[in-house]
């Protein structure tokens, strides 16, 4: 995987963008990303996108628009869809194309509107991310079926709801210095507290915004990178994908995330390091539910322990395994099909040593992580420096 | 790309398949593939799906569903969507897949569930194949648009609307001898004409019936092929996907297929082959007219002749260049997401010589393109039987 490199990255604020459409927002990411990468036209365009077709767009064959708007007339371009976690599989779809080694670069584009006048309409394509036949006619909402999860959590290893504040706190902590973020305010832990019930136990403060948004990457293979002087070189490490039910009734422990635990499982088999080697973790909070079974699913959190990890700082910026750096699912905010390109020019950012006022001090080596429906759909990469030639005694040192 | 073949193929008939979900139907045929291909477990799925999210399936994340049907917990799954080109861009990502040498095997699905209790649903979900802003707004349906097309065709190169007629007589005389195909019955010229019209000048026998359907089809890298003692080994000698604006208005020149030239160019360059050495053309004959432009996109008509090649019976079975050999899209049936996949399975059934009643005499290379909208994303793929090592001195006569 290490023949695949990052060459440019680029994105718009999460936001109401009402004054801009869907491709309106994927051309200016894209063209950031192309900029940012020296180039003018890629080989392939890869667009991640959840909800497009659905709602008020009503808009399929949405790659095809965005290659056009971008003025690369005949460019190969499809979508690849996951759910929330659609930008990541986009990624990890961009990724093997450049790999295959039939073209030398890919622009991913991560995008969504979720804008709507009527917000039912968001309510109602986020629930396609859960099973239509046994979840949906039920009739829970997206944010229920996560807080029968955090409910059921809590009873089973005795956290109290507050128990969950850090994560909340950390992410809009972060995010107040990201420009890109959509809610850049702090938050206190009593105010995480008195927020407002949207379904019990989940609050206002457990539940990531959603928000309309494009992030995206050029990859080209490694060996042709040439961008900018100082930047070191970022290479994908890992990427793998795993599936589980998408229905949480049929799993035989609805507590942990099988798919999480596995394609975290195999990237760390790829990149050939282990958990406790990761400077940090963009993570899939959604709900801070999923920060906590993420971490442990990552292998970074004994079972039913994730809010301790939390509780002891160890997320923070200058923790031990620092979540969420640019604000998160939680505060950066949530445009499903883009948010797992968000991520990805996160981590990237960051290992480039170009994250602002959100660089972390240590940053050679990051994971992203990204679920799609309530863990059916999880997709992880390892992104990490490129070890430069070294003098022959030094050859080893990052192997 | 010779180095990925095709090991096993399958499918459920094109039908209203009321009594059983999409996820039924998906898993039918990925099942029915692996049985031919002699495998349990696969390393990735990659679905292709056009509709599922609209309509009354309201399904995203279904990739995962399908894995889960299948019994296959974790494996890598996500869909690809490029409108009705959807199951063939899924072969291309498919393809990539398995050539970047990151996985072994890869099954992709195609499949669409279409019968729906509001018919006026499946006119707006193929609607989202057009542009949402600048076409869908004044009202066409998808067939409207392609009418346009064709009653300027007409115009400009003075075929009258019977000159088409060879196109569908074609298609219903293959179909009626697949028992996989939609519209078993042949029809006659006189047939044609009668038609009930649907937008004029398109009639409903110049119009594909959609329809529920799955198609599967098992790849893995050519060197790991042992399957079937008496099948030559197929390989995918060309894969390209090419994009032109979504909106026909802004188009050059509306009656040419710019995304399809360009792609079926791109193929014959990686194949190394002319588009007189294809055998036959599984194309996209969502509507008659589209039968034509493809034939000229492809380079195996003049501009503006593609019906002369219909009325001089080069397009039956037994003519130089067969098309729509198990029926097409207008008789099989046209389950849109699942069609690029339909295409590719009868490809390759035609190359392994077991076509049955559909088997052409020569059939050693074949080629399928499927049109996603109305020209905006194209997918061509070129398959080619496998030359054997041959004795030194025949060495390079399929080189």
């Amino acid at each position: 995987m290490e023949r695949v490199a990052v060459l440019g990255v680029g994105m718009v604020p999460v936001d109401e963008h009402w004054d801009r459409s869907m491709v309106d927002l994927a051309g200016e990411a894209a063209l950031a990303a192309m900029t940012d990468a020296g180039m003018e036209r890629v080989d392939a365009l890869i667009v991640g996108n959840m909800t497009a077709a659905v709602g008020e767009s009503g808009q399929l064959n949405l790659a095809a628009q965005i290659a056009d708007w971008c003025g690369w007339r005949g460019l190969e371009a499809y979508k690849v869809e996951a759910a929330c976690a659609s930008g990541a599989a986009a990624f990890r779809a961009g990724i093997v194309t450049v790999a295959s080694g039939q073209v030398d670069s890919v622009l991913v584009v991560g995008v969504e509107k979720m804008s709507q006048t009527e917000s039912t309409l968001t309510t109602a394509a986020l629930a396609t991310a859960a099973d239509a036949d046994y979840e949906v006619p039920h009739g829970p909402s997206f944010v229920a079926l996560n807080a029968l999860i955090m409910r059921r959590y809590q009873h089973e290893y005795g956290w109290q709801h507050e128990d969950f504040a850090p994560f909340s706190v950390n992410a809009h902590a972060n995010a107040a210095r990201n420009p890109f973020a959509r809610l850049r305010h702090t938050i206190s832990v009593k105010e995480y507290s008195r927020a407002r019930i949207v379904s019990d136990p989940i609050n206002i403060l457990d539940a990531s915004p959603t928000g309309d948004g494009a992030a995206a990457i050029v990859l080209t293979r490694s060996g042709k990178v040439n961008g900018h002087a100082n930047r070191p070189t970022v290479v994908v490490a890992a990427s793998a994908v795993a599936t589980d039910t998408i229905g949480i009734h049929s799993r035989r422990e609805p507590l942990r995330l099988f798919a999480a635990e596995r394609s975290a499982h195999t990237a760390y088999l790829q990149a050939g390091l282990r958990p406790d080697e990761m400077d940090f973790f963009e993570l899939h909070d959604a709900f801070s539910i999923m920060a906590a079974l993420s971490l442990e699913a990552a292998g970074m959190a004994e079972v039913g322990q994730g809010p301790r990890l939390a509780q002891e700082g160890a997320i923070r910026p200058d923790g031990s395994i620092p979540i969420a750096t640019f604000g998160g699912l939680k505060a950066r905010g949530h445009p499903v099909g883009a948010t797992g390109v968000y991520q990805l020019v996160e981590v990237t950012r960051q290992l480039w040593g170009e994250a602002g006022d959100n660089q972390l001090s240590k940053a050679r080596v990051g994971m992203a992580q990204s679920i799609g429906g309530t863990g059916a759909t999880v997709v992880t990469h390892i992104l990490r420096i490129k070890a430069k030639p070294a003098s022959p005694s030094l050859r080893h040192s990052h192997a």
